[in-house]
Order: structure tokens, then C-alpha cells, then sequence
């Protein structure tokens, strides 16, 4: 393993140097003092980077997967209905997951490529006067597809039916990359992981409970004991976890925390806005669509590029590893073989998204598409230049 | 933070150096290749360490926990019994959690103190004959109490009743320190973490299961998607996860494997056994007892030291940690305040061991108790000089 | 300091992941046999890089200048003559440190862009019937112009000439990088440095010296103590050093000699040919003028581009670091102002190497530069599809 | 190698984890305006700790050898003569280089545990009418005995003769350990290392030079290149060296100094007696002496401890390195065999010194000393406990 390339797969990121030294740390007591001196900062930290004055966050030693297991079984009892939108892998496995502890969701079928149907939620809701429906279920990033839905649009669904339905929302793909707002939006449930934007190794579930959700916790009948909230929300109270915690990316995450709020969360949501638009420059040189329907949708996290026809977009990802050691992500679920993607979000400057576009160009070229060599990055370059960063102390 | 001292509480252990680079590791992409060059190497290095040919392995980025949960959730279904003996916190909190998820619990109340009565499991089972009885839980090492438990005494007992019940063992502060024999001893999920004999920092629950239990996943009721074994062999099939793993903590166990195999298993337990040796000789030199109550249980990985009547043990922890700045375990549930632990597992030398002896001593000095100034360091380096180490490699 | 981009400065280059961990060492005994097991097999290491069969390895806690000056004061007496060649800035300095040493230098001026005069130093050694040059200077590449010279036409001038003079060469930006020979040209002393084709920190002189150097401390006068190979080598005979020895990085030097050997020498060399053609075809493509005056003289290591009269190159190289937050190489000396300079050796891959062109790329055309943008990038795609890596593992 | 146990060497010393971290950089620009960024606070977090005002502090990457030739080829001449007493090894080292370099010495031969005999140096400056002398030096604390000079006496004896020699202070082991006065004292040149009170790994000489130090170079014929401290103020002065610095080690050092200038430079002096104490009470528990003739000169940086008439003291290093993973130091030079060494600064707590008083105790026992187990350890003990730390967060 070389590690000379940056990664361009949508998560985990590449990290920054300094969040590996804080995570690769010496052992501590994490019964003790100390430890409290790591996790309610880093609790603290998510919740300013949630955009919540409130919200209680839990840290588990898991995944975002984990994390909306935590959402669902703190929350739920066996039979109870969600109601939620496939639109790509990540919305799918997770009603998937639904399903498989017992709950009945209502799904809305929407085509990849599109955000969630607000529209769709409002009527549901609305018709759902006998309040079977405890949850909604809302992916704000559909990495799979690069798509980014309108989580406000699905409170208004709520708020204009007076659907008392909790709102469970996954940000693994967007929270601390774009904007996100827990208390605004009315989220009940947030679920996100370290490796995304937080831009830490993989091994975090990080969810922001409501005042709402936490009453909900009191009734909810499904099993849980590894992410059961109540337990965590004890042992936070003397400084300690149920079990063993993460501690190293615990510390990691308390310092990229501090990072993304000395730069200011809408400096971040520039930077990935500003490096996504040179990625969406080079896609467009290139004459190829993305995946994500309209400019309304897209993400500024990943962009799932639609290769033509009767080409398999995969190749380009094996083709990318094997020849020039750069990881691109492939098309996963109904979209398998028809997009590639690239991940654009975390630790990410222009050339290191220009060499990812050069190597991009190479391996199409490589593989027979007719795509001029340096078009997307002279139509990236062109961007980045014309559209300065806002911080230039980021490349310092 | 420091960093200076080492830790003496019974997980997480000192990580060596070259695990500590081994798991502090750039990003690569966990759907590559490059990602199965870590992850089988790791999985059949477990299988070793647990002195299996054919055991399943799974690792979850989670905790023993979280394993504990795993072993349930894939074999079980709700309204299952179970048989376990409460002689701690640790199974205490095992057998909390089956309950949590359903489970009828057998509960064998033991003291603290005891190992697992193997002989009452042994009636128990054999008054069993509707097969009532799905599963047998085993604490391997009570952490909290210092007591190791003769696990194949409890597979005899199973076997003399010719009874079906699956073995779960719990072996998070056993395996990889102690002698463990998952085919031997006929067990059907072993459970581990990464943070006690692997050396590792928190963050993997590990887990092996025989063919029986795998068997078991297949009607097995109890929801579960994060835990579930049957997606994490599917994934495991194509060098994956069903979700993002943690990669770093991966490459840190293949290592760890490699390293504890180049020992040999039996010199791992040799030298655990040693340290722990000169241990109980300052314990005795102190005139003090361990709470587990006869040398066949004594704990190679933890000792649990009664302090005399009317003096709270725990105060010694709170000193080490503010006037010297060492980490010990304090007690826990039922022995809280009577006992003080003294960790002793994985990456520890002679001279480390008598630097937390030599702690203790002053602590102990500094609250009142009646102990000599070093006459347990000397008692522990008399065994040390006397019974030297059998590879001296390992401080090389 | 965000540490996200490559550098492309012609030394200290990128640190593979291997060597800063190798590096980067807890305290051991530097007088122990420990640190021998370091030593002898980083000498060894240098040996074989070097390819020499005999070469006596030192290695001093310093850089390339101290090599420089082990090689003078451990072999000549005040007032000795030596031969030398002024191409460029590094050849500047040495010359200047002979000086400032009580040597006479007879310098041979040489239009910077040009490379070794080889058969100039032919004529004056030819001349010198009274063996007054006590030793030739040669600079195997000038790092300042990028050029590389021709090693063996300095050997065949002394020995067409009969002559006893020693050679001694600067490879601080060839060694490891470019094919050197030190048995086969008879080079007496080497001179290298850590942070270079070793790829590591810097803060190590690497020197080889003959026999017949060796010979030459017997009776060389130049006061030295920090620098005297014979305490070195008696140092080394007992595991140890005159002084403190920099450890981490010798342990590191090791790790990179076995790096370089197991890639093989002549694949490294190929390596960094094939990184260098792909920008020499950018700087083509860009409509630019590389210093180095013919491709024989091309150096593999670092190009050093002419920019248009009446523009200041050095202007890229600030704006690059200000902007874009890549370090470029400034001209120095006779061709400040008048060249950038790109340096291409070490841990390098395609697409990193391509970020480096799209950087100057958008420099050069925010300054003004008439420069299509992507049109070098194109010519080094272009180059690195058609002339694929000899190993790809070294993107695994 | 495994460094587990903490090293007892008189330095290199124990990293702390912060440190590492710093020394351990990614490649900079090291001729950017962000390598000012490190360079200039470090050389003022020296002056500091140098508690001068005004000295230049130059910064080479080399050791405290190459420390003291800068002092020495910096401003003096061929045939000058200074005066120098030897006491132990560090200080007929650097007589002897004063002799390579063709400097005459007048030597004052010291019993090896004594101090430096500043009423000698007296009488003889008073006699040196002719001022002949032109520098003085001062070995500080010699390391090969554990013994620390009186430099303010040295500094009254060249004042009470008027004598207008400079006066060159060996500060390498006791610079950041041991209080030292560059302005107070009147030191013109001061030596030191990275890898003893500053804690960092070996690969820097710093030295501090008073006005009239540097007004000595302008005539000062010695020659020099690579150890020339004008061209380092050249470079200095634009954010550079004259060739390439050790950047990351720099960084250590900015760091080193931040962490020692928080604690309060009296504070760390007074620990490092503190922990001294305590070693040399268990010393006296052995019934040991100390090479250091008295109390006066007793080092707080190195304790030499010898061993009984017929005992070789260098198989106690060697026994505890090859039986306990333990490091010494050896005698050097006419103490050889006579006492073995324990280094006793930078990075240490109570229990790391009890550990390796600990380890010694084995030693002897092991080889035949007549020790009693455990009683230099209680003496230290004893001593940490009615001593307690001034500052207890050096330990959290």
C-alpha cells in the first residue's frame, strides 16, 4: 500500500494530518476524568456543527449503519409504521433495516436520480389521519446517486399535516460538508459517521436525539442494548460509556470539530460547494450527465457520473485502481455498471481534485470513451481560478 | 495528557509501537482489493489465536459488547432461554442484555469471587430434558473480579447431559492472554474485543462462531441488521463490508495476529502467567487478598485486591491517577469500594509491572494503610529474578 | 499547515507512509547492540545504491553541505589544489566552501544549463604534469538547472591524463534517483543527503568513500573533528558513533535501502525517467524552454523551466504556495527570475505529478502567461497511457 | 525493538508523545514564509530557555559536537590558545578537538567528580597578561560523571582578572534540565543538543552566541562552511538556512520550548531535582556512592554510581539490556568499569524512575552485589511521597 493519491471515494475522506495525530493517541482510562475532557467537548462540537442549541449526541463505537439502528430501536416499538422514499442504496438499506426488525414502512418509490418526494410525504401524511405512521425517514445525501434532498421541504410536510410522525434524518454523507440544521429543520433523529465530513477513520456513529426523540426512548419496544441511548445518556453523566469507547477517534473527533468551527461551517459549505463545481465543470466538458436529475439536487459530496450506454461505468474504478492506484467509487443498486463516482468531500484542494479529474480523463480514454484529454481539468481549472477560495489559511 | 506512565487497568492495554503505526493508517478504499489483503489475513489470524480450524470470524467496529450482542441476536429468537451465572459485573451485564432483548434467563446466582459452577450448570442441564434451554453463557474472565472459569468444565457439563444448548463464551479479557480452545472446548460463539490481549485500541468486537451457530442464524428471530453475521459473510465473500469498516483497527489486528503467532500462542500465556505471578507475590507481600477466592480461579489478565473493612479501595484509584498519574481499575457493582484492580495483560515488561506496584504501594502508603514501602516490588522482583522470562525477545 | 498537497520542490521530497513511520522511533541506546542492527544494514543498504562493492559508508547527523565538506577535510591539506566546474549554484557553493577551507580551486566557468566539461578537464589534466589538482570536483546533477552530467567523461579524462587526482562527486539530487556508479567511474567520494532519492526528513550526509580516499585521511591536514571518518569508523566498529548518531532517520535510511532494493535500482532510475518525460512533455506542450541546454544533459531528478523574457518565474513559485498552496522551486543564482524549477524525484505518481502541471498551469496563466489551460497536463496523460509503469505495485 | 520500558541513558531521553508528534512532519517548503513560522519562534523559545535577552541562537542540523565546533571555528584563529580543564569525558573530548583544530589548550587536569576549579582558572587568567587566552570553556554538568559546575565562578574569575577571554559553556546536559544563565553569567558561547533537556530526538546543535561572540567572527580564521554562523544569520534573515534545515525536528524544538516555557523554567528545574532526589536516595539505600565528589556538584540530569572494588559496572548495563530490556549508561574513559549511569532527565515521573531504580536493584542482585531488594525503590519512595510534585499536571 503506497498511500501517495488522495482518495476520491465518497467516504471515508482523506484525512487531514492533523486528525490522525489525534486519533492515534496512547492508551487512557477512559473511566476517568480525563476522558470527560475529550468526550463533552466533542459531544459539544457536534452539536454546534448540527446547528442545534439542544440536541443530546451519542457516539457510538460503530458506523453510521449503527447509527440508524440507534434512530430506529430507541425510538420504535415492533409494528409500528415509517414512512420513507427509496431513491438510491442508502435510502434502500435502510428501510431495509426497517423491515428486518419489524417495523412496516411505507415506501415511497422514487427514481434514482431524484430527491425525496416532499410533495409525495405531504399527501401521505396528511392522509394519515389515524397517526399510524410514528416516523419519516428522510436520506439527506443519497450517496449512491449524488443526490442532496430538501430536508425542510419534509418538515413543512409535517409541520402543514401537524403530523406528530418523528423525523429521522440521515446525514452521513452530508452533515459537516453541507448545510444542515437540526433545530431549523426539526430533525428528531441525525445519523452521521467520523469518516465523512468529520474526515476521521471510519468507527464513529454520531446521532442527535431531539427533546422528542429522547421522550420517545421511554416507550420505545424495541430491543437494544449496544445502542441504547438511556444507557449512554448515564454513563456521559460520569464521564464514561456503558462499555468501552473509541477513545483516540473520540479525541479526533473533539479536534476535527474545532477545525470545521474555526473555519466556520459556511466557509466548509462554501469550500465543498466550490470544489464540487469544478468536479460538475469537468463533468460537463466531458459531455457526460450526472446521475442527480437536476442542478437542484446535487450533492456536494459525491457526483455519480452516467456513462454512455452499453459502457460499464465500473471498469473505470477498477481501471483507476489497477493502472493508476486512485479509488473512485462504483454505481451500487440499480445504477451498477451505468455511473462512477466521485467523492469530493472532506480534506480536499484543487489539485487534489484535478489530479482525480486527470485520472478520471486517463482511464476513459484508457477504456475507448471519446473524452479529449485535459478537458475537465482545464474546465476545472478554469473554475477554480475565476472562483477563488474563500479561505486561502486552508491550504496554509 | 502525558502519556508518560503506563496503564494498569484491565483493558484497554499498552499499545505497542508497532501497532500503534500499524492502525494509524491513510485511507484506502474499503471496496478494493487492497482491502482483503488486510481483512483475511486478519480474520484467519483470529481463528489461530482462538485455536480454531474452522471457525467463522466475524469483526464489527463496535466493542465485546457489542459482540455479546452479535452472539445473541444471529442464534436466538425472542422468549429463547438461556443459562448464565451472575459471578460479576461483567455477567451481570450479559445476562442484563439477553433479558433486554427477550430472553429468559437462567440465572445461576454465584459469588463474587467463584468461577462458574460448572457442576450446577451441569444439573441444570440435565434436569432440562424439554431442551428448554437454547444457550449457555460463560464468562471466561470476570474483569471485575479477577476470576477465570474452567470453560471446559462447563463443555463436559453440556456433553454429560448430551444437551443441544449452544456455548457462548465471553472471552474478551481472556483470549489472546490466556489459554483458549475454541474447538476443544466445543464453543459455539466465542467473543472478543480489540483493546485487551490484541493490544489494540477499542473498536472491534470480534467474534468466532462454530458451524452449529452458524447454522442457528437461519432461524434465528431476534431482529438485528448492524450485528448480523449472514450480511458480514456475504460482504467478507467479495473483500467487504455490508458497511464501512474500520480499516485502520483492521490492519492494527492482522498485525497484532502476526505478532502474537510469532510468539506462539503457549509463550503469550506463559508470560501472562508470569507477570501475574509477581503480581500476587507483592499482593501477598502486602498482606492483602484477591478477591478470587482460590488460585485455580486466579485471573493471568486482572487482579482484584481486597482492601481491609471500612477502607474505600476506590480512593486508591482516584490517587494513583491524581497524585501519580497512573490508571487502575476501580471496583465494581457488588465489590465497588472492597477491591482496587490491577490490570496486567498484553504489552507489559518486568520493570513496568513493578512501576505500577511500586504505585500502589505509595498510594496505599499515602491513605493510611499499614503496607512497607516497596516489599511488594521486592517480593515481585524476587519472582521475576527467580523465574526469568522465557523469550527475552520480547524486550528486544 | 495543512500538509494536503504534494510538494514539487526538488528536495525534501513527498515522505512515503513507510519512512516517516520508520522514522519517527522512540528513544533506544545508541550504544547498544540494538542500534547496531539499525546501523550496519543502513551502511550495507548505502553500498548497494551506491553499487559499490567497497565503498566505506558514513553517515553523519548533517546534510548534503556537511557530505560536502567530509569529503574535503578528510582527504586534502591546506593549500592542495582541486578542479572544478561552475554550472550552476551547488557547484557555486562547493567551490566556495574549497575556498573558504584554504583550497586552491581551479574553477573551469561553465554556461549554466550546460553539464560537466568533461573535456575541458581532460586538457587541465592532461596539463597538470605536476599532479598539483589533488582532486576533481564534480556535480553529478545541478539541482539549479537541472542538469545532469556525465560522470563517466570525468573518470576517462583522468584516466586518459594518468592522472592520481581524486573524484569526487555531489549526487545529493542523483543518488537513489539517477543510475550512479560509484566502482564502475571510480568515484572516490559520494555525497548525498537523506532528503533526496532516500526520500527521507532531512538531516542525514551520506558519504562513500574508496580505498584510496581512505588512504588520503592518513595524511590530509584540513582540521575536522565532527566530520573525521576515522573516529567514524571506529565508532562503527563498536555499534556506535564518535557523538549521538540521529537514529529514527538511520533507521528510516534502512527501511528506504531496502525500498529501493526491492523495487530494484534500474526500475527506480526507469521510475523517475518516466515521471520526468511526462513533464518534460508538458513543458513542450506549454511552449517553454527547459535550462538544461540538450536532452543528454536532461535531468530525471528536477526541470528547471525557462520563462518568457521580462516575466519573473519566481512570481509562479510564490503565487503557486500563496494560491494554490504548492511549492515550487524558485531559480537561483544566475537564473533567478529566469526559471521555475519542478522537482520530480522521490515518492511520485502520475496523477500527483499532474496536479503539480495543472498548478503551474493555472499560475502561469494568472500571471499573465499565454498558456492553454490543460494543455500540459494533456501531453504528460498522454505520456503516462503510452509508456505505462513498469511496476504497478508501486500504486498498490 | 520493542520500547516498552522507558530508557535511564543521560540522553537521548524519552520522547514525549507531543513531541514525536511534531518532530514527525509531512515535507514543507523549507524556503517559504511557513517555515519562518517555525524557524523564528523556535530560536526565541531557545533564547528563552538560555535566559538571554539578546544571544543569536543558530540552529545546525548535527549534535552538541557540532555544537561545540561552531563555538570554536567561529571565533578563534589558528594558534589561539584557551584553557580548559578536563574532568570526565565530554570535556577531554572537546579539548581534543581544540587540539585537531590547531588551537593550543592549556589544560587543567580535574579529579573526574569534581567540578570545574574555578579558582584555578582564576589564578591562571590573573597570570595571562599578555591575554593569550582567548576563550575559556566550561563543561556545565559533565555527563560521564554526574557532576554540574559552578559557571557563574568561572564567570568571576574572568571578571575579577579583567581578562576579556570568551567563555564557552558545554550546556548540553543540563541546558532545560539545570537552571543556566547566558546573560547572568556572562556565557558568550552556549552549547547544547535536541535530545536531552529538550527532549526531543538527536539531530540539532544550538548554540547561543553573545554580541561579543559574534563581533569574534568577523575576524575569526578557523575555517568553516557548513558550521559558519554568518551564513546561517544570512539565511535566517530570509526564512531559510543556507542549505536544508531539519524542518521537522525544528518544529520539535518550537514545541519543546512552548511546553517548557508553560511549565515555568524554575519548575522544570525543580523537577528534575525532585526526580533526582529521589534516585540518589536510593542510592544511599544501597549504601552506593555517587562519582560526584559532593553534594555541591551533584548532577540532576545524571547520577554515576559506583560500584564496589572489583566489580565491572559496565555488566550491569549490559545485564539489564539483555535481561530486562532496561537501558544504562556505561563509564566512559578512566571511570570505565568504575560506575554505571542513570539518566534522570527530561521526560520522567515518579513511577518511570522507581521502575528503572527498580531494574537496577535486579541488576545487582542478579550479578552478585550485596542489595537488598526493593530498598532503593522505598528510599525513593519515601522521598517522591514527602516530596510531593510541584505541578501535578505534568502528569495529566
Amino acid at each position: 500500500m503506497s498511500f501517495q493519491n488522495p482518495v476520491f471515494i465518497p467516504g471515508p475522506t482523506n484525512i487531514p494530518e492533523s486528525l490522525r495525530k489525534a486519533c492515534d493517541m496512547p492508551t487512557i482510562d477512559h473511566r476517568s476524568p480525563l476522558f470527560g475532557q475529550i468526550l463533552h467537548p466533542a459531544r459539544e462540537g457536534v452539536r454546534h456543527v448540527l446547528k442545534s442549541a439542544s440536541a443530546e449526541v451519542f457516539i457510538f463505537p460503530s458506523t453510521g449503519t449503527g447509527g440508524w439502528e440507534t434512530a430506529l430501536t430507541n425510538t420504535l416499538s415492533p409494528g409500528d409504521t415509517v414512512l420513507a422514499a427509496r431513491n438510491g442504496m442508502f435510502s434502500h438499506r435502510w428501510i431495509d433495516m426497517c423491515q428486518r426488525h419489524g417495523l412496516t414502512v411505507e415506501v415511497v418509490e422514487t427514481p434514482w436520480g431524484e430527491g425525496l418526494p416532499a410533495q409525495r410525504y405531504a399527501e401521505i401524511l396528511a392522509a394519515d389521519k389515524s397517526r399510524r405512521i410514528k416516523a419519516v425517514l428522510a436520506t439527506h445525501n443519497e450517496t449512491a446517486t449524488g443526490v442532496r434532498s430538501d430536508i425542510a421541504a419534509v418538515r413543512r410536510a409535517l409541520d402543514e399535516a401537524d403530523h406528530p410522525a418523528l423525523l429521522f434524518v440521515d446525514g452521513v454523507s452530508s452533515i459537516a460538508s453541507m448545510d444542515f440544521r437540526f433545530d431549523d429543520w426539526g430533525v428528531d433523529c441525525a445519523v452521521t459517521g467520523s469518516q465523512k465530513g468529520f474526515m476521521l477513520p471510519p468507527g464513529l456513529a454520531i446521532v442527535g436525539f431531539s427533546e422528542k426523540a429522547m421522550a420517545a426512548t421511554k416507550t420505545a419496544k424495541l430491543p437494544r442494548t449496544f445502542f441504547d441511548v438511556t444507557d449512554m445518556a448515564k454513563g456521559y453523566a460520569n464521564n464514561a460509556y456503558p462499555y468501552t469507547p473509541a477513545v483516540g477517534l473520540l479525541n479526533g473527533l473533539n479536534e476535527s470539530c474545532r477545525m470545521l468551527l474555526d473555519e466556520g461551517l459556511e466557509n466548509v459549505f462554501a469550500r465543498h460547494h466550490r470544489i464540487a463545481e469544478g468536479v460538475r465543470a469537468a463533468v460537463r466538458a466531458w459531455g457526460l450527465e450526472l446521475c442527480a436529475a437536476s442542478p437542484e439536487v446535487y450533492s456536494d459530496t459525491v457526483s455519480a457520473i452516467r456513462t454512455p450506454e452499453g459502457f460499464n461505468a465500473t471498469d473505470i474504478v477498477s481501471h483507476a485502481a489497477q493502472t493508476y492506484g486512485v479509488a473512485f467509487g462504483t454505481g451500487l443498486g440499480e445504477v451498477a455498471g451505468k455511473v462512477f463516482r466521485i467523492g469530493h468531500l472532506g480534506s480536499l484542494t484543487d489539485v487534489m481534485t484535478l489530479s482525480g479529474l486527470a485520472c478520471a480523463e486517463m482511464c476513459m480514454k484508457d477504456l475507448g470513451l471519446d473524452i479529449a484529454l485535459g478537458s475537465g481539468v482545464a474546465a476545472a481549472q478554469d473554475f477554480y481560478r475565476a472562483n477563488p477560495a474563500l479561505a486561502r489559511k486552508e491550504a496554509a
